[in-house]
């Protein structure tokens, strides 16, 4: 009875809502104090956009099935989840050349806090060597728009799930379709992403999906600190192998510091499942990331500290494979190749903290996973991990 | 006073009509039974894309003025005409990459019944070696938008008249005008195409034009024949030459096949035309095309024998030339050279058959034109006509 | 009390101002006889773009903020100002491939009076050998919608001034923020152009700026004269060497004539200032450009006396360099390096003459400047000047 579904998109039923908002007078029931709100933005490079803000009481966050279900920015109370591109999005995947020569199109809509890079490849543009096909870096999924949104809002368990279905399609090429549920609860500090991946041709497709979350200041800033529980840690090249020593240590903003990329392996509980905090230097605030690494079993990791003007931000990156050139990749076997009809799924959590007691028991929660074990610093790039 | 006229786009004007409904009552006169409908598509690939409905009563179809006029799907009763593609579309011409190195973007929008490739050229990708143009697969005219659009309906005589206007144009280098009529009348089983071609520049300008007209499941099917009044047959490349043999039968769909293309002449009546006849194994439903072989002299068939999910399909693809790059075809006189001014035209008939009787009559027209002729099947690719 | 402004977009707001008019009732105060209206395109190539057509009573001009501030047409009483396209235009970015490769694909949407080159490049496209970032032709800035337009009108003096704000950036290469404001009053017989280009980026950034502006018909014609205080003439290349007697006079429309470009610097006043002249024939009509040689040092004059279908223009064209690719241009010195932080500003006014009397007195100024030097008119192309 108090179970609420809004289809908000539906392409071939002609179907598109009007701005729209969902609350608990809509929706009934006894809980309380969230609201859903679908936004289309108009003009500059985010004509045409869609947004669908969840706020759930306790955190905010914006999905945006125009950028094939990437999830925008988030907040909880006022730490602010995200980071300050130069790049002032949305922006609408019709700005975004991912076509053009050289590769470096997809920069031009970086902005969010989560991004998925694939589905059929990511990491550096490359001609692919077997189909001829271009590969734009990190693939067209977060270019690609929904083609079916749904919202449903349980008004007694105050549970609210976003589902959208987006098409990597190209005829003769690759039919890969994305369906990602984002749900939150009445109150939770998080969300979860729920991705399944199909492969709608009869034929195996190579598949790659590295998650590119991003966090900027006020959660990043001088001795900012990531807790994983390594395993292996490498640098990705000449650069980052100069500053392998500090490699979970973040500086202030820096003018004329480069970006570093580190490549690693994590420790899993028993059910697989790992987590990486990063918090603030006073352990105040921070967020967690939660995942599977039998889904996700390499992560990235990528520190730009340049000035808060140029985009001062890390990026935590669980991948099915390091960002390098598919071709590079698929000789490595990270490439997930997916049979004729057969599926991938993914699951991933995000939890803000903010307050010393949340940062202390998730970094308990990390050494755990640690249990004691130095990770194996590399501190040169290794051979199969850097294509460098 | 029951000629009915509509324009539904006029671009300079500043006008665009809402989505609307022409039926009997908005046109006066004795016809009965027909309904055009305009539609505006939003949200996903398809966003802003527009589509023009057409129903005399005994065959709809949909013309997509978003698209260069293709035509999207035809329907007479129960027989779906054109074919299910793994694009979901139409897609709007900016999620299309023509540009896209490795000229493979056209793809991302391949859904239709009938495609036009062209005008500038058409056939595979190729930077230009004089004028030093890229040219994408298959030219650019199906992912420009008509910039004019008039809906036609007399009253009396029931006939219906969708007439687009879209300009492929860049300067210094193009400046061709396609006026596209595509027309039917109320219990008619089929629709006429008739195409002008301008060239709007003052200087001689290469033209291509070639027809991708699709057709799959039910009319496409294992014992699916093709009837041609074939001259010569020759493969285009080593694989087809391979199933030279069946080149006029289909078999199921089928995983791991590759697709087959063949390259044809036909012989033609006392008044050029020409017939060319898909039936299905029983021979109780087909679809017939008929055309001008002064005007579209040369004739790809184009066999795609993959699963349903895949892409099952045919094309009978009539064109000026046949479809390799434009300069190999430019070397064997296969390009039109439009005079500054000048112009070219293009009449095409499109007819569903869904009895056992219509089938033969169209099965005997097009034997009739072959007169007993055995064709000529030449079993290697032939050096003036492959590219490959 | 009279003074107005409203804010047609603001992106990050929300806000986008339906179609409107803006007319002394609206405004109050003294000022008569002028008219602001904002429309909105639909259909074709132009599907969202917005116009703002400012009429002064005197002189009339179109404002495209989607395509980067530039002037579409103007108009004098029955004076055109502007050219006639074989382009029909204004042309929506997302029809416009800058990526294309070979680079041609702003040639797609060039139809403007005033088209701005730049902001990172412009001129020849490239991959710019230091950053590997592709550089398409003439740059990327009459390709990006704005993100904050406002109209201002003073009641009291009649000022009208359009303000629009766009963003040139990309992640990790580019943060360059045009804000230009075109302005004029009631009754005045032409418009000012002032932008200013801020570097949103803490490091040195590359600049060029190069203003296309562009004449046809009526204006242009046979014996059409340019009156400017030149310094040096120069060819660009083999073709426009041949020709270099009549640099500054036009031919008829001729077919077969290839387009001519004559690179040049100008003298000016002590201010700074210096002005150009094209008159017709008959010395009763032309339009003056009046600019700051510190701000604009070169001067680009690109003849393409073609016949009227296919584009009869002159360009007039103030720059920060000559349209080379920006690697050579680099080399000559004549790119602008903006510190982090930096800005430029550039000023530039357009004023229409309908008399003889006013076209005298424009020559005289021109005169004036040139203050009876003789250009030394070089009849090969200048290795510095020159790329070709």
């Amino acid at each position: 009875m108090a179970l609420y579904s809004q289809v908000l998109l539906d392409v071939p039923a002609g179907l598109q809502a009007e701005p729209l908002e969902i609350t608990p007078d809509t929706v009934g029931g006894p809980a309380r104090g969230y609201r859903v709100r679908l936004q289309s933005l108009r003009g500059g490079v985010s004509d045409g956009v869609d947004l669908i803000h969840v706020d759930n009481g306790t955190l905010a966050f914006t999905v945006i099935p125009t950028r094939g279900m990437g999830v925008w920015k988030a907040r909880r109370g006022d730490l602010a989840i995200g980071w300050e591109s130069p790049v002032r999005g949305p922006v609408h995947p019709r700005h975004v050349p991912l076509g053009e020569p050289g590769g470096l199109g997809w920069l031009d809509g970086f902005d969010e806090l989560l991004v998925r890079c694939g589905l059929q490849s990511n990491g550096a543009s490359e001609i692919d060597p077997v189909s001829r096909q271009w590969l734009p870096m990190h693939g067209r999924i977060a270019n690609l728009p929904a083609s079916h949104v749904t919202v449903t809002v349980d008004g007694a368990t105050g549970e609210i799930a976003v589902t959208g279905v987006v098409a990597e399609v190209r005829f003769f090429f690759v039919n890969l379709r994305l369906t990602s549920t984002i749900r939150t609860r009445v109150g939770q500090p998080g969300f979860t992403v729920h991705d399944e991946i199909e492969n709608l041709a009869t034929a195996p497709a190579p598949m790659q999906l590295l998650y590119h979350i991003n966090f900027g200041a006020p959660l990043l800033g001088e001795g900012a600190r990531l807790h994983v529980p390594a395993l292996r840690v490498a640098p990705r090249d000449a650069a980052s192998a100069r500053r392998i020593d500090g490699w979970d240590r973040y500086p202030a903003p820096t003018a004329g510091l480069p970006e570093e990329v580190f490549f690693l392996t994590l420790a899993a509980d028993a059910g697989h499942r790992t987590r990486a905090l990063l918090c603030d230097a006073a352990g105040r605030r921070g967020v967690s990331l939660g995942y599977d690494v039998r889904q996700l079993p390499w992560f990235t990791l990528w520190k730009n500290p340049a000035p808060l003007a140029d985009g001062y931000v890390t990026g935590l990156e669980p991948g099915t494979n390091f960002p390098n050139a598919r071709s590079f990749e698929r000789g490595e076997g990270r490439v997930v190749m997916l049979p004729g009809g057969g599926r991938a799924v993914f699951d991933l959590e995000l939890t803000a903290h903010v307050t010393a007691d949340e940062v202390s028991a998730a970094g308990r929660a990390v050494a755990q996973l640690a249990a004691g074990r130095v990770p194996e610093v590399l501190r040169t790039p290794q051979p199969g991990w850097s294509a460098v």
